[in-house]
């Protein structure tokens, strides 16, 4: 019986671990003529969150027409702001020209009061548009992030847009910068990127602010789906190029997937999660709607561009993720296709004991194989064709841990070295196919613990 | 800018935690005449650990022909002592008398050489028996558990069965003790129990141990199933009852799925899990086999003595959960089926933000409620028809936190009184039939991050 009385000497009450990384770097700034065109915007401190100067509604308005797609978590548990949003999108035909958020309240589980809440940030934000639609439908789509259960404080909020006059949004990047920090709740630095695109040597712009920190498992549909959420993943992607609502959904779609529907921070899904695009085509004067129909070349740029750019923004989530000491990159290839792809990359994204051997710096691979292997896929594993590498991203040799099913005599000292950094890629061979996945994932920390096992108080 | 600037002025390098509860008490003597007749037992140290004295090897014997059933973890990374267990068990055509278990090490992913070393534990036991197998064959179980990627220290476990002749092996509690002790890895106290039940007024006894602390979330199936683990839970129940091999591995198969594969301590599924039952019959004499097609009756009543028996060990594990302050049951009601139960309580009882709010005391039920609502189902969730509650162990009124899909108006002060037990219920009613499920895990502690972020230093 010694053995476990002695055992109980190993807890104590104080865990020192190493500092959590500073972020704050990867917020950087954007020249001006970055943006796209046509938009305006801004953040505004309206007293959701008690902080004064603390951001916590952002405006964004297009000048012009526009088309919008969307996608919303699949959880049962629709927040307000995502059944509102969702209304407007289907009523509106795929055209719409604001978007609201707030941060601070996600609006969640308030019942009718939520919704009437919800279509009151709406109809404040449709007066600001240039030409207010005038025939009772709405033109603006609503996100909110924040504590689940409460109920805004909607006075305060829609005397805040209010004072969003015309005059007081702008376009440069003070402007954006203002909106995307809005958007913040754990977040420690606000998530803006902006880029340029060529079509047919036409220059577009891509620009898009997406927030997260926790609740971060997003699995978005479009909203055919029976979409359903409550949510802590939300972002906007606004571009000067015109497309045609169809393709925009499509290609949002296609994007999500491999992008905000490939990240994690803690594998839980949330209420709320929603992705917006916006095509309002300020530097398309005179060319056609970008359309899968009528111009696949195009379409297929576009889809792409967004892609690429979706993932970056995504990526910035989990390099932001609560209490995050790493960024690490989740490789599955050889898979029999991408769904099984997919699915292994997400459960090895989600492993509690892959996460605290990261923070830990424990090349553990035990741990990797151990998830690659608890799920079931449609072509089932041969664990001998099963390998698994670590990949520094400086550039030089992978380091073999596994290779078709047999341990590799690892240097330690070099496995150390390349779980040391503060990014890293996990690859894994699955030997079954051509067909391959990323997903984008964190470390579990002391931190990550604190953050959330003390959150409303 | 300021905003997030000031943020990071948060994050500390040290975290204070309240202490972790001492669970020595869960460690209870058992008189001699509770256990079941007719098995000799004995745990050693052989060497596989470090820590001189601290056991590692356990050997148990029946003193007659049993029947044998076992589970295994289905995933696909199977250790070396799983596929042996699987190929004895079937060999045997559900009959064997040994079973030998070693901490320290899993012998999983071990090649070949794991294979050899598997083989060698069981011929080793196997020469223990009274009258040892003599045509080729073995009637020896072997299970392992510890770090995975290592290969046995073959010769020290050998040596050490060895030394185990009969004369030091015993049937009374401290004989028992010490074979549940050389089953511990992050354990901290060994789960021994036991019990007696009637069957048509004769009396028989069961009694078991186990062992778990992380990688605690099984899904274990019955050998016919593609069986496939690499697991860290570890039990084995043995009873002087007779049951036929069928029977026993029905009743056993049903007494998992609603024990061993209803607790979560981290959600990550072993390679190694396996639960081996063993009917001896010893207290059995003139009385036929139980069987479910020849006395269905009596089937019964030993399916559900099996199944409570087995709730009772697999609750131990979540209670000595790798870092748990807390036991907490997640009873999911009012399903259209068992399946759906069982799966929304999987899901709450493996999310981090449930587990950290737990841990942090935070009677957060919004996230209760976005895990309830992250998971498909076969017949959808409205979210009207559900209700939550927290319901103390004390016997006193249950606590509604939402009702209907509204929220309550909750007295924060008895919220805060029933989450700081160490004990507590959640209790989930979806509101769409009468089928319910139950799940037993623990919360996310920092002390969980700290065992896992330095297992193998």
């Amino acid at each position: 019986m010694s053995q476990f009385s002695k055992t109980f000497q190993r807890f104590t009450s104080t865990y020192t671990s190493k500092s959590i990384p500073s972020k704050a770097h990867h917020h950087v700034p954007i020249p001006d003529s970055a943006f796209p065109k046509g938009y305006l915007l801004n953040g505004i401190h309206a007293g959701v969150k008690k902080k004064p100067d603390v951001l916590d509604v952002g405006v964004i308005l297009s000048q012009r027409p526009a088309s919008v797609a969307a996608c919303f978590t699949r959880n049962a548990f629709k927040a307000a702001p995502v059944i509102v949003s969702q209304e407007v999108l289907e009523k509106g035909g795929g055209r719409a020209r604001g978007i609201v958020v707030n941060s601070g309240c996600a609006n969640a589980v308030t019942g009718t009061q939520g919704m009437q809440d919800a279509w009151a940030m709406v109809r404040a934000t449709d007066v600001l548009l240039e030409e207010p639609p005038s025939d009772g439908h709405s033109e603006t789509l609503v996100m909110s992030t924040g504590v689940i259960g409460q109920t805004l404080p909607i006075a305060k909020i829609l005397a805040g847009i209010k004072s969003l006059s015309t005059s007081q949004l702008g376009s440069g990047f003070d402007a954006w910068e203002r909106a995307a920090q809005a958007f913040m709740t754990t977040d420690t630095f606000p998530k803006l990127r902006a880029r340029t695109f060529t079509i047919r040597g036409k220059e577009f712009r891509l620009a898009g602010m997406d927030k997260g920190a926790g609740m971060i498992h997003p699995d978005m549909g479009p909203p055919s789906t029976p979409a359903q959420l409550h949510a802590t993943l939300l972002g906007c992607i606004l571009t000067d190029a015109s497309v045609s609502p169809r393709s925009l959904q499509t290609a949002l779609t296609y994007a999500v997937d491999r992008s905000f529907n490939s990240i994690s921070v803690d594998g839980d899904m949330s209420t709320n999660d929603t992705i917006i695009v916006m095509a309002n085509g300020a530097a398309a004067e005179g060319l056609p709607e970008i359309d899968e129909a009528s111009d696949r070349e195009a379409y297929e740029v576009f889809k792409e561009e967004l892609t690429s750019f979706a993932a970056d923004l995504a990526k910035l989530v989990v390099r932001d993720g609560e209490g995050a000491t790493k960024f690490v990159t989740i490789s599955v290839e050889g898979a029999a296709n991408y769904a099984d792809a997919h699915k292994v990359a997400s459960r090895i994204s989600t492993s509690a004991l892959v996460k605290t051997a990261l923070f830990g710096e424990d090349a553990n691979w035990g741990r990797i194989l151990a998830a690659t292997g608890s799920i079931p896929l449609s072509t089932p594993l041969d664990p001998t064709r099963v390998s698994v590498s670590f990949v520094p991203i400086d550039g030089t040799a992978p380091l073999p841990l596994l290779v078709n099913g047999e341990p590799e005599k690892v240097d330690e000292a070099r496995a150390s070295q390349i779980i040391g950094q503060e990014d890293l890629e996990i690859r894994v061979e699955l030997g079954l196919g051509a067909e391959s996945a990323k997903y984008w994932t964190c470390d579990f920390s002391y931190e990550y613990v604190r953050i959330n096992g003390d959150y409303r108080t």
